[in-house]
C-alpha cells in the first residue's frame, strides 16, 4: 500500500531519546544518557504492600475502569501537597495524566496551531520538543545561563514574535542544563507572560529532588491570572515504571486536557492510581524523598569530583542544585554526536545524550547531557573515568 | 487570561461516555452505559502473585522505565497470541499501547489530516469519534446491518469519497451494534480497501468473547498488502485496570506509530506490562477467557429474556454473539436521550447510552446502548423491568 501520512508526520522522526533508551537496556554499556532515577531508592516493600492490599476480590474496582480525570481521592491527594507547595489548589484543579510527558502532548494539543509560536529555554528538554511535534509548532529559544531562562532574552524574543502562545519551562534543576530559575525573573516571567498573554507550561519533575541551595516558589503559586499549567510527576519520586503524573491548571484549561485525556487514552491505570493513593496514605513521602537527596547529591558530586580528575580543562559543567543532570560544554568545533557513535561508545562503552537535539532553532553539536542518578557509584567513576582518557586524547 | 485554543479543539467537546462513566460511579443508579467487563471475573488471585513476584528489590527494573514500544518479553507474547489466531506476526510488529483507544488516537495523527475523509460503521463506537476530533476529519458513514457492515454501501461510499483514508472498523461484536463482519464481507471489505489504497484499522476489543456461532478470521490474517492496523486489548481478557492494548501492523506504520506513542507519553507501565507478562507466562488466559464465556452468554440470555418479558413489542434489540453490547432501536420520533434525562434516570436510577452520538453523520435519535456485562444478574433484571415499565407508559 501507499502510506497517504498526515502532514503533521513530517516532524515526527526517530529522536535521540529513543536510541538511548535502547542504549541503556544493555547492561555492557554505561549509560549517562536516559534520565533514570537510581532503581535501588524504590520504594519496593512499601509498594509491594499497597498492591497486595489491593489486589483481593473486595477491591476489584482497582481494576476496573474510573473516571477519566483520575481517581478523586488521588487528585485530593496531589492537590493538598501542591497546597503546602505554596499554590491554592483542589482536587478539581487535579488530571492525573500518564507521566509529565502526557500533559506536554495535551498542552500543545490545546492550543498549538501549526506555525504557531512556542517559547522555551535553549536548550530545551527533548522530550517536549518531541511531544509538541505533531502540532506543527515553529519555536522562539530563550539565552539561559545558571539562574535559569534570561528574562531580558525572553522580552526581545516575545516583541519579535507578537503572536507566541505558549511558553515552555523547565524551572527547577532544568532538563538538560540542571539550572534553576531565579526568584526575580520567575516573577518577570510571570509578569511577560501576562503581558502577551501567553499559556505558560511549568514542567517540574524535580522539584522535589533539590539538594543544595534554597527553595524556590513555583510559577503555578506566584501566578495571579490561571495563566501556568504546572506539570508534575510521580516518576522521580516514586517510580516512573507507574506513570502517573499530574496537570494543574485554570478550570478552562483543566476541563478541556481532561476531554483530550479521554481522547487520546481514556484513562490512567486505575490499580497504579490506587496504589499511589494508598501509598501516600499509609506511607511518608515526603520522608522517602528526603532519603532520596542526599543520595543524588552524592552522586552529584562524586561525578563532578571524578570530572575535575579525569576531565580536560576545556571541558565546561554545570553544577545542579537538585535533579539528575549536568550539562557539557565542549569547546568550537567539538561534535559531540560524532564523538559519542565513533570513539565513546565504541572504545568505552560510554554513552551520554548528544547536545545537539536540545536546540529547538539553532543546534549547537558541542554539548552534552550526562546524568548522575542511574548509575551505581563504581561504575559512575569507571565511566566517566574513560570518558575523560578518550576527551584527553580528542582535545 | 484569554485562552487562545487551537483550532482542533472545535472539534472537542465534553461526550456521552464521560458523563456515563459519572454515572456509573454513582452506587445507587443501575448503569448499562459504560463497556464495564464484570468485575468479578477479574483473576485477581494470579495477579496478587504476579505482582507480589515482581514487586521484590532485585526485580526494581519492573518500577524503572522501558523501551517506549513495550517490553519485548510482552511483545512476543501478544506475537504469539495473534500468530495462534491466523496472522504471521511477530514481537517487532508488535506496539504496547495505553489500551485500544490509544491505538485510535495514534492512527488518526498517522493519516489523518483536517477535512480528510475517515470512513466507519454507521453507528460507529462513539470513543473512535472522541480520538479523532482533534485531527478533524470529516466522516463518511456506511450502513450496517447484522452481518456488519455493508459492502455494497461501503463501495458506494468510498466511489463517492474518492480522498478517502482511513477505514475505521470493529469487526467482532461491534460497539454498539453487536453485529460481527460475515467471512464474505470480511474478504470483500479488504477487496475495496486495496482498489482505494486505504488504512484499514481493526479494532478488536471483544474479539476473545465469542460465546456463540463460528470464529470468522481477522481482517489482519486476511489482509495481504500491509493495510490493516490491527487493535486489541487486555481490558476485557484481563482487566481494563491496566490499560494494556497492542497495535499491530506493517512495519512502516509500527514504526511511526512507536514515534508518536513516544511523544505521546513515552510508555506504559512497565509494572502493568511485567505483570501482564508473567501472568500470561504462569498462567492460562485461554481458560480464563472461557471461563468468562459462560458468563456473558448468560448475562445476554437474562438481558434478552427480560426484555422479552417486560418491553413492548416496538422496541427492537439485537441479539449479540459474543462481546458486551444489545442495540435497541426505538420507534420513529423517540428520542433516547431525552427519555433517559427525563424519566429513566430522575423515576427509576437506570442508565443507558443515548444511541445519537455514536452516528457520525446524522445522528439517529431513537437508539440506545445497553451492556450487559458489567451489572449483577438480579440489578440486571432489576433495571431492564424497570425500563420496561416506563417503556410500556412512554410508548
Amino acid at each position: 500500500m501507499t502510506l497517504r501520512l498526515a502532514r503533521r508526520m513530517s516532524g515526527v522522526r526517530p529522536s535521540a531519546i529513543r536510541d538511548l533508551l535502547r542504549f541503556g537496556a544493555d547492561p555492557s554499556v554505561i549509560s549517562f544518557g536516559g534520565g533514570y532515577p537510581d532503581a535501588s531508592l524504590f520504594p519496593v516493600d512499601e509498594l509491594a504492600d499497597v498492591y497486595a492490599r489491593l489486589l483481593v476480590p473486595e477491591r476489584s474496582a482497582a481494576l476496573q475502569y474510573t473516571t477519566s480525570n483520575g481517581l478523586p481521592v488521588l487528585r485530593a491527594q496531589v492537590a493538598e501537597r501542591l497546597t503546602r507547595d505554596g499554590a491554592s489548589v483542589t482536587a478539581d484543579d487535579v488530571l492525573i495524566i500518564q507521566g509529565g510527558q502526557q500533559g506536554l502532548d495535551l498542552a500543545a494539543k490545546l492550543v498549538v496551531d501549526p506555525g504557531d509560536v512556542v517559547v522555551t529555554e535553549d536548550p530545551t528538554f527533548l522530550g517536549a520538543l518531541i511531544a509538541f511535534a505533531p502540532t506543527e509548532p515553529t519555536y522562539a529559544a530563550v539565552r539561559t545561563d545558571e539562574h535559569g531562562m534570561d528574562t531580558d532574552d525572553l522580552q526581545r524574543v516575545l516583541e519579535a514574535n507578537p503572536g507566541a502562545k505558549l511558553l515552555y519551562t523547565v524551572p527547577d534543576f532544568q532538563n538538560p542544563t540542571g539550572a534553576t530559575l531565579s526568584f526575580e525573573r520567575r516573577r518577570r516571567l510571570l509578569e511577560l507572560a501576562n503581558e502577551h498573554d501567553l499559556l505558560v507550561v511549568e514542567d517540574t519533575p524535580y522539584r522535589s529532588l533539590r539538594f543544595e541551595g534554597s527553595h524556590r516558589p513555583t510559577l503555578l503559586s506566584l501566578d495571579t491570572e490561571g495563566r501556568v499549567l504546572h506539570l508534575g510527576s510521580f516518576s522521580k519520586i516514586l517510580a516512573p515504571g507507574l506513570r502517573l503524573g499530574w496537570a494543574v491548571g485554570s478550570p478552562e484549561v483543566v476541563e478541556r486536557l481532561g476531554l483530550l485525556k479521554l481522547a487520546a487514552d481514556t484513562q490512567n491505570s486505575t490499580l497504579n492510581m490506587a496504589a499511589t493513593s494508598a501509598y501516600l496514605e499509609t506511607y511518608d513521602i515526603d520522608a522517602h524523598v528526603a532519603r532520596m537527596r542526599p543520595v543524588y547529591r552524592h552522586k552529584r558530586d562524586l561525578m563532578l569530583a571524578t570530572m575535575d580528575e579525569t576531565f580536560p580543562d576545556v571541558v565546561t559543567r554545570t553544577r545542579p542544585e537538585g535533579g539528575l543532570f549536568v550539562w557539557l560544554g565542549f569547546p568550537e568545533g567539538f561534535d559531540a554526536t560524532d564523538f559519542l557513535g565513533r570513539v565513546l561508545l565504541p572504545e568505552a562503552s560510554v554513552a551520554y545524550v548528544p547536545g545537539a537535539t536540545f536546540f529547538p532553532v539553532t543546534q549547537q553539536p558541542n554539548h552534552a547531557r550526562v546524568s548522575y542518578s542511574g548509575v551505581p557509584d563504581d561504575r559512575l567513576v569507571d565511566g566517566i573515568t574513560r570518558m575523560g582518557r578518550l576527551l584527553h586524547r580528542e582535545l
